[in-house]
């Protein structure tokens, strides 16, 4: 089989279960944004991390694929298949908490930088944050889960802690943002 | 001529042809999205690739700016342009036959990732797709051809293919992803 | 205090001032695309710029956390706080004209790309616009400055040559685009 089935060279595809739906959808939004958060994420192992960053990178890419399934199976789907819980976000909950650990408590902004690996994971939390406020707007039109909501919400500050955590290591320095007034 | 006119900075800009148009229009977001993947294959190719692998791309980058011209210029404007064709899909078509030849059949997703350059290629591959729904979008209430939108489809196809081959020659190896029910 | 607060567990988050708004309205999404964009300014510098490209790309970090509480903060509240000018603007155009002065005058466009960093810096350029493009939608519904936009519209500009003079420096060659018809 052909990697190009032109299926889709109309402007619609299907969603998993068969339905077709346009390309401008919201749920196609949702999905095709956390595919481009979990393509950053090899960006991220590409540029060299930790032993542990590399195996929690790899578990969270993992999950996001099973959020993109969830995302592209609508609820009323009698498919069975494993959708985002608790687990998943419990997960990042122990990953920051462990991390928390080494790193110095804020008072203030840090300037997104770093070395390569923490400068792109900063790039990764702001792009987490952009799929997260597709998934609300599709949740405003589509059946989907508050877990899912979450594991996103969860997903950016744990990335945000690990970017402080890699650049730690890398001993490279915060620089923080003062406002004036 | 400075590089700054100062004509946009009250939040209208010009198409090619003259027409005045909101910076927040659909037209301007395909273009715009367009113009945003076109630097990431400059990226790409900074990161180091093979040489047919830069032979594509740079092509590519041309006709991405036969697309942007085409998405920027109404239908209805008389000003003769050079429109993508047939052609620059074919063109894609066969590059992806010929990398196809040396990978190995795919039965599973892979994690995004790899060397720099193949996993930023998978980065390129989910924004074109960005450019895809944007520019469908932009379909429903303007004149697009259907070739623009079937090029985007196809070039996403050869984009995944391309971040395989690259990381085949660079020597990573593919970790697939497995659901679990 | 635990960075995850879970306050934004159902897609709801509070602006500066604490007013309640979706995570999916326009102007969480404008200062989430600024957020986006500073730590793409990030990267940039991960990949090694020059001593004043540097200093340059920090003080438009600076700049942009500004700008992201100035977006973050509805006119009608009443707190103080430091609020994007045309000082922050003329900063930009300064800059730009004295870059300028080691750089050829363009007659066609040209292919983003070059070194890593300069290349990073195209990417930035584009995620400017996208930027300066929800900026613009926002500022259909809700009050918004003239200077924020003039300043994401000369920011843009910046970019681009401050791409160039990265480039220029690194000694890569530039390529230009020609149109066929
Ligand atoms: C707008 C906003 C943003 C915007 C824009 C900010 C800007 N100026 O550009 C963006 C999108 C960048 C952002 C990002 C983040 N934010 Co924020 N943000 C806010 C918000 C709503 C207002 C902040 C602001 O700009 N104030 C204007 C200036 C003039 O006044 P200020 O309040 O004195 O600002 C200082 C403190 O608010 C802040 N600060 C104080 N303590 C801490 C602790 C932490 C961990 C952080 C990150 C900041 C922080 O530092 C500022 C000065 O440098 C506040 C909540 C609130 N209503 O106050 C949350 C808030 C500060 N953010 C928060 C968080 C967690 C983050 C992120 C880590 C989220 C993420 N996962 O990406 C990142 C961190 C980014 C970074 N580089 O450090 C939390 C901090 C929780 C805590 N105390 O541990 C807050 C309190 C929201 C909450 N959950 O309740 N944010
Ligand atoms: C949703 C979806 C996506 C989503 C989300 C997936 C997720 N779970 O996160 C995203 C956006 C990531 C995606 C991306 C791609 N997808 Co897709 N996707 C689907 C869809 C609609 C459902 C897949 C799914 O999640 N199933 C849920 C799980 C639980 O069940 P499953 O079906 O058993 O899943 C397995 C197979 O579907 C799949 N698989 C089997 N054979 C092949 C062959 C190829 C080449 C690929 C990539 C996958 C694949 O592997 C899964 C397990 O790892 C299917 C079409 C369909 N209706 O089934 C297309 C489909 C699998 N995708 C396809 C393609 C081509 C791609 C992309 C290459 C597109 C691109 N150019 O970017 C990428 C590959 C990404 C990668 N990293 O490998 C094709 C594969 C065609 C083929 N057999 O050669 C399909 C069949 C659609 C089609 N054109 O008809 N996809
Ligand atoms: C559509 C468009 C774009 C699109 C798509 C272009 C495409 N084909 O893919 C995108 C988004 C990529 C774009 C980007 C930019 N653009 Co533009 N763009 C236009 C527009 C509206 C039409 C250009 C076009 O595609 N014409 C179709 C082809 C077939 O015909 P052409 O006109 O003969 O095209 C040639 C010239 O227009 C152009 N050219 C001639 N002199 C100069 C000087 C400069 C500095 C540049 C960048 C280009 C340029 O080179 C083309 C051939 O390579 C023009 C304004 C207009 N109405 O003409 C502005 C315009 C050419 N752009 C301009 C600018 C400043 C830029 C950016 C620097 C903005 C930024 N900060 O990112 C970048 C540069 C990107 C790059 N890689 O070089 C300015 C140039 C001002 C000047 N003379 O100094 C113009 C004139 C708009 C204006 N402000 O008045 N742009
Ligand atoms: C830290 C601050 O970032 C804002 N915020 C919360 N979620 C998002 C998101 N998905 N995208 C952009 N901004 C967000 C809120 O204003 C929060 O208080
Ligand atoms: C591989 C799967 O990706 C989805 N799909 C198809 N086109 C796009 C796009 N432009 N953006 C995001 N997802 C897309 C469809 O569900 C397809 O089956
Ligand atoms: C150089 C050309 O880019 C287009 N243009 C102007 N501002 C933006 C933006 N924010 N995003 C995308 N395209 C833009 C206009 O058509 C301009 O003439
Ligand atoms: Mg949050
Ligand atoms: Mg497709
Ligand atoms: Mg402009």
């Amino acid at each position: 089989m052909k990697i190009y089935t032109k299926k889709g060279d109309t402007g619609e595809t299907s969603l998993f279960g068969g339905q077709r739906v346009s390309k401008s959808s919201k749920r196609i939004d949702a999905y095709g944004t956390v595919d481009e958060l979990n393509s950053i994420l090899g960006m991220v192992i590409s540029f060299g991390v930790t032993k542990e960053g590399a195996e929690w990178l790899k578990t969270v890419q993992q999950q996001l694929f099973v959020l993109g399934a969830d995302l592209a199976t609508p609820a009323s789907r009698k498919v069975r298949i494993d959708r985002i819980s608790e687990e998943e976000v419990s997960y990042l909950e122990e990953a920051i908490d462990e991390m928390d650990e080494s790193l110095e408590q804020l008072k203030n902004f840090i300037l997104p930088g770093g070395a390569q690996a923490g400068a792109t994971l900063h790039f990764a939390r702001t792009v987490c944050r952009r799929a997260e406020r597709t998934t609300v707007q599709t949740r405003h039109e589509e059946e989907i889960s508050e877990e899912a909501i979450r594991y996103l919400n969860r997903l950016s500050d744990f990335l945000f802690v690990l970017a402080r955590y890699e650049n730690l290591k890398a001993g490279t320095e915060e620089q923080t943002w003062m406002p004036s007034k």
